[in-house]
């Protein structure tokens, strides 16, 4: 499964208490938004997560990391992405979590009953976290090599991955997803029927400035209404740097709900 | 078309530069929606508008005051409404843009032909607004009157609504709606192959609350990609004071893209 000669580099994250292994080159690089996933979870869960479309494992490492009562499962069909996720659980410094985490080899939009064989079980998940791969609108469709544009580029939309991570949540369970803001009506088309006690959290870069990503939440077969909270922002005003709230979640590894009240009790 | 007896009031609006006669009970009462759809326009606007469910004309006769440059017709469906409006339009105050200001008696959600036959044409107006009816989740569904029930419902969705606006709209045109927060989902579901470049702005009551009113600009036949704009909020933490930049809109007239700068070049 793993390729000898690839490189990789070790990434650190949350303040060193976590690294991973990724590709130097070619695959789309975790960073941002499986952190900031990651951090959507309460650090008080306990229970079954599945990361479905994990690649290299950051989100599903930092929840994990994060939630000492979370068992994580990646769900990867990458094989050099789900090598990276071996390598890294092997690191030293991933052992105060890393007996929590396993890796299913599975591709998220395969028929059910091939996932069900893969090792995903139906309704047997507490929750399921994704950061669907996808391009930034306007970021052209060049892209450096076939697998960096299959892990950003989504074929069937959205859609097939909420219906696999219904499949594999028990019915009450929580879906949480990082997503590109302008798919938001693709989201929640995909949710209807299926999820209610729908929550979406803009994510702007800056203050004034439209959202880039869009962190939703939803309970499968509730009814609840949709709540549309007020956004999380990531930078300051001018420059690069982090707002310190941030700053504290991705490198304090605090939750979104420590530094934002409104994602409070979301997931 | 009027009823001698009914008991009306003459309200205030935008710090007295313009009147509306609305019933004293039983009919929903226009207020906060109705003045942020108007302010929702740019003030440089030139064109024709059409304010779908005009109800006692508080929006449409708002933008006619706001827009110097607008011609507005008020589409309204109960007598007594309607009544309300030309009440109003004969009012000495609204002098200045009653002139601009015409009304037809049409249902929204009644057939294209019929509402052709009443005088909305097909593909005309070069903005639509509609502040459609809606009771807020968890109002209950105990209601006075049948009539206050009928403008505070929608039996058949959003959806015909946004598609009455799609045809009485030119390609191009833009529809500017103000709902309920939780019914995004449907909006952006009954938007969704008619209308693109869709910017949706939160209201949120009180800084760290979720959003209880959308505002969603559309382009009819657009491709464009959604944007989620950064919240615009209503009140001082405590209290039911608006913030300063509020007031502005409310009384002091300015547009909401004045004081929001986010809005700008959005309708």
């Amino acid at each position: 499964m793993t390729t000898a000669t690839a490189e990789r580099t070790v990434d650190v994250f949350l303040g060193g208490r976590m690294e991973a292994v990724q590709p130097a080159k070619a695959h789309h690089r975790s960073g941002l938004e499986a952190l900031l996933l990651s951090a959507a979870i309460s650090p008080d869960f306990a229970g079954t997560v599945i990361d479905l479309g994990a690649g290299a494992g950051v989100a599903g490492m930092a929840i994990a990391m994060r939630c000492s009562g979370a068992r994580v499962t990646l769900v990867e069909r990458d094989a050099e992405a789900i090598a990276c996720a071996r390598e890294a659980l092997a690191r030293s410094v991933n052992a105060a979590f890393s007996a929590r985490v396993s890796i299913v080899a599975a591709d998220v939009v395969m028929p059910e009953a091939e996932r069900v064989q893969a090792g995903i079980a139906r309704e047997a998940a507490d929750v399921v976290v994704m950061n669907p791969p996808f391009r930034d609108a306007g970021a052209g469709s060049a892209s450096p090599s076939a697998a960096r544009h299959a892990a950003h580029v989504l074929d069937g939309g959205v859609e097939p991955w909420i219906r696999s991570a219904a499949s594999a949540l028990k019915p009450g369970g929580r879906l949480v997803v990082i997503y590109r803001a302008d798919g938001l009506p693709e989201v929640l088309a995909a949710l209807a029927g299926r999820f209610g006690d729908v929550a979406v959290l803009p994510v702007h870069p800056r203050a004034g400035r439209s959202a880039l990503r869009i962190l939703v939440a939803a309970t499968k077969g509730s009814r609840g209404e949709m709540r549309l909270l007020p956004g999380l922002t990531l930078h300051e005003p001018s420059g690069s740097a982090y707002l310190p709230e941030v700053e504290r979640v991705l490198r304090g590894g605090a939750s979104i709900a420590e530094v934002h009240p409104a994602w409070r009790g979301i997931a």
